[in-house]
């Protein structure tokens, strides 16, 4: 059984430590800079030990996971000691394949497009794996991983990862943010935000199923001014959320060129 | 049966005359300023005249439903003229009740809060209705009509209905637009939108079943300033979105105290 090593023990490694040790890998060694984490995330696992030391010289792990918060990189890289010949890979949307260059010569990427939070399970299964790696052999080696958990699996380079990472922010981070907005517009009085329940489900699957540039509705892409001042005059007066709408709302009259 | 005119035949007049039509009630006549357009609704339903005049006097409708844009009330109300004792309604979620008040004494508001677009099918037994009136006899005439589209019925305020409206566009047509975003952003470098269905979904459910706030991911909340900057170069070269990214970034960060 492939033996694993999971540096880091964060929302994205406490998933897919226990993805991968429920497949047919074994996560054998967790990194954490605290301990405890590290801890918390091996208790998990089969039979994996923790650690906050990153020289794994000694280890016998067939790869390493390096999925640190992207600011941890330029500490924790420097610092990485591994074995000869071994093969590591990064979990990172933003970071640069070459960022490994000096690890090893066997270096790769292993990017699951999704969003992880610790308290929620994770249907890997749905998820699309993005890879790269320095040569064929680790990228066959990274996507026979991968296909142990996902039947999505595409070769993606550093530049449209990159793409598909900011795209991931707009689709996912702020389309969250904006529920958030939502739900603090409602609370202020008295409504729930599951009042909007089948209005954000009807916007989803219009989206998913008839493309989203052709579903635009609302105020802006009207070019309906008296409404978007109005919104915006109750906006400053009982939120701080007038700038988020002043600047969504210009982008779409922007788009659509009203 | 109850007999409705519909003075409107936009998107949302499309989609409420035919259902209005399909429940327990008759659509008898269409109003649109272009009676092409009030010809094409008119032929989708049972029995239903089509005309260019705002003179209703002489019509025998039990209620009318208002449905034009906000930007034509203005224009259309003074214009309107309705038999004595009539039962008038409109359809807005930005318009007061009281914009209503010198055409009858029956007035109400009549709003789905659903987006509507011509080309797309709507449910409307999910749909919430918001309801408003000038009296009790109104409120239950109008609630009666909306019973018999959907279960989901609510009296809201005028107050309560903006409210809603503003956070309908939040959560709705603001990440519709970010869906088209993310699509632009993808389609650059050649990469499909469905890439991110899995992660859009996982979005959305987290949303609902978590608590959006409690469900923020992403460089912002993290407080990763090295990524935004990175995004933002990126936008400013590719794209014009940096001003939306940027004013969703600040927003997060602000709201999280990062």
């Amino acid at each position: 059984m492939l033996q694993i090593t999971m540096i880091g023990a964060g929302n994205l490694a406490w998933h897919l430590a226990q993805a991968l040790d429920a497949a047919d890998c074994r996560v054998v060694q967790v990194y954490s800079r605290k301990l405890l984490n590290a801890k918390a995330l091996a208790s998990k696992l089969y039979d994996a030990e923790s650690t906050d030391s990153l020289d794994f010289s000694e280890s016998e792990s067939d790869l390493f996971l390096l999925a640190v918060r992207d600011q941890a990189f330029a500490e924790v890289i420097p610092k990485l000691q591994l074995p000869e010949n071994a093969i590591i890979a990064h979990t990172s949307g933003t970071q640069e394949l070459a960022v490994l260059k000096n690890l090893s010569k066997a270096h790769g990427v292993f990017y699951p497009l999704q969003t992880f939070s610790k308290a929620r399970k994770i249907n890997f299964k749905k998820i699309h794996f993005c890879l790269e790696a320095s040569n064929e052999n680790t990228l066959d080696f990274l996507a026979e991983i991968a296909d142990s958990l996902s039947k999505n699996i595409y070769q993606v380079s550093s530049a449209d990862r990159r793409a598909l990472h900011i795209a991931a922010v707009f689709a996912c981070n702020f389309t969250n943010h904006l529920f958030t907005i939502s739900k603090e517009i409602l609370a202020k009085n008295d409504l729930e935000f599951e009042m909007l329940k089948p209005l954000i489900e009807e916007t989803i699957e219009k989206a998913m199923n008839q493309a989203p540039e052709q579903s635009q509705t609302g105020p802006a892409v009207r070019g309906d001014q008296q409404t978007i001042e109005a919104h915006l005059q109750y906006l400053r007066k009982n939120t701080s959320f007038e700038k988020v709408y002043e600047a969504l709302s210009t982008s779409i009259r922007k788009y659509y060129h009203v």
